[in-house]
């Protein structure tokens, strides 16, 4: 099984890259979102959940994204969650996720993990104007997830931005290749399906 | 005929970045790199010729390069003089390149041009911090180019850093994926000759 990591600033385009990549591959491969693996709070409150940092890698569950990693590299299907962004908690909505020959892993701290990091074949970097990466966040926050504008732009400024200039920003440094513009790079897409058809053929 | 531009700051690893493209596609690829067709002076004595600016696109005589590659994508071969950095002048031996499947142009300026930019079916913008380009420059300028350490420090001070920080850090905006690292990057060498192959196979 190949192991592809995609990292990036949030709304940089790194899913519609995995989906770029994946959609290439037919069924062979699977995308999973980090996200996912937020960690769930049902014990908080609306307010108290709304006030969580979500842009560090402490808000989320690692070891159980890395033990789902492990199951299906091992041959074994596992079962997420999913994430619900309007209510800040864990989708209650079951996914069984098969194995596959490859597995394409997204998200702002997934290379955070050096256990995660050192299992990767591939990994990409998705590199975008933070300003462009806002302009789009704001759009889904706001008509997508259903956000109030104030809590988007707060947010925006008390964790996310923090979040990307010390630490997201940095993982640049572990990929083998930055993604220019964002997850609509066709070039970057055709590129990966290709070098990872030749190592499927192995 | 497919053709690949590898853009980067001097000293970054470009031509070893071509090289190892080249040496993966077997014979079908041909390196050119624009240091070949440095303006060439011979009306100026060597203390003048020290003081001209290398670093900026006015010091390559682009509609030369421009009008070989047309050449070459048309059919026919060319001759290329090469440059000897110790003299700052044209080599003078020449060197016949023939038409091959797939061209690769680095160069400092290869992505100044549009005409030739429009032409490249991959763009390649290696990425590797300043420092670490310096210190590989100062050893390839003093061990290999025989120049001298007040020279080599003072060009690096008056154009090699100014045209890198105004102009050629700019370039990237204009590549496909970054190469992190250098020229060493096996996963970016490898998917680069696996998407050419895929390209040349159509």
């Amino acid at each position: 099984m190949l192991i592809i990591g995609i990292c990036g600033a949030s709304a940089s385009g790194k899913s519609t890259l995995a989906k770029g990549i994946a959609d290439m591959l037919g069924g062979r491969a699977q995308v999973i979102s980090m996200d996912a693996y937020y960690k769930n709070h049902p014990e908080l409150s609306m307010e108290q959940k709304r006030k969580l940092n979500y842009d560090v890698p402490e808000a989320f569950a690692t070891d159980e994204f890395y033990n789902d990693i492990l199951a299906l590299r091992d041959g074994n299907p596992i079962t997420t969650k999913g994430y619900d962004f309007t209510t800040h908690s864990r989708a209650d909505r079951d996914t069984l996720i098969m194995p596959h020959d490859v597995l394409i892993l997204e998200g702002i701290h997934v290379f955070a993990d050096p256990r995660l990091l050192s299992m990767m074949d591939i990994k990409f970097y998705v590199d975008v104007d933070a300003d462009t990466c806002l302009a789009r966040r704001v759009e889904r926050d706001i008509v997508y997830r259903k956000r109030d504008v104030k809590d988007v732009c707060r947010q925006y400024l008390a964790t996310v931005k923090p979040s990307f200039d010390k630490i997201i920003h940095h993982y640049k440094e572990h990929c083998d290749v930055c993604v220019m513009g964002g997850g609509e790079n066709t070039v970057a897409i055709r590129m990966a399906a290709a070098y990872i058809d030749v190592l499927l053929n192995k």
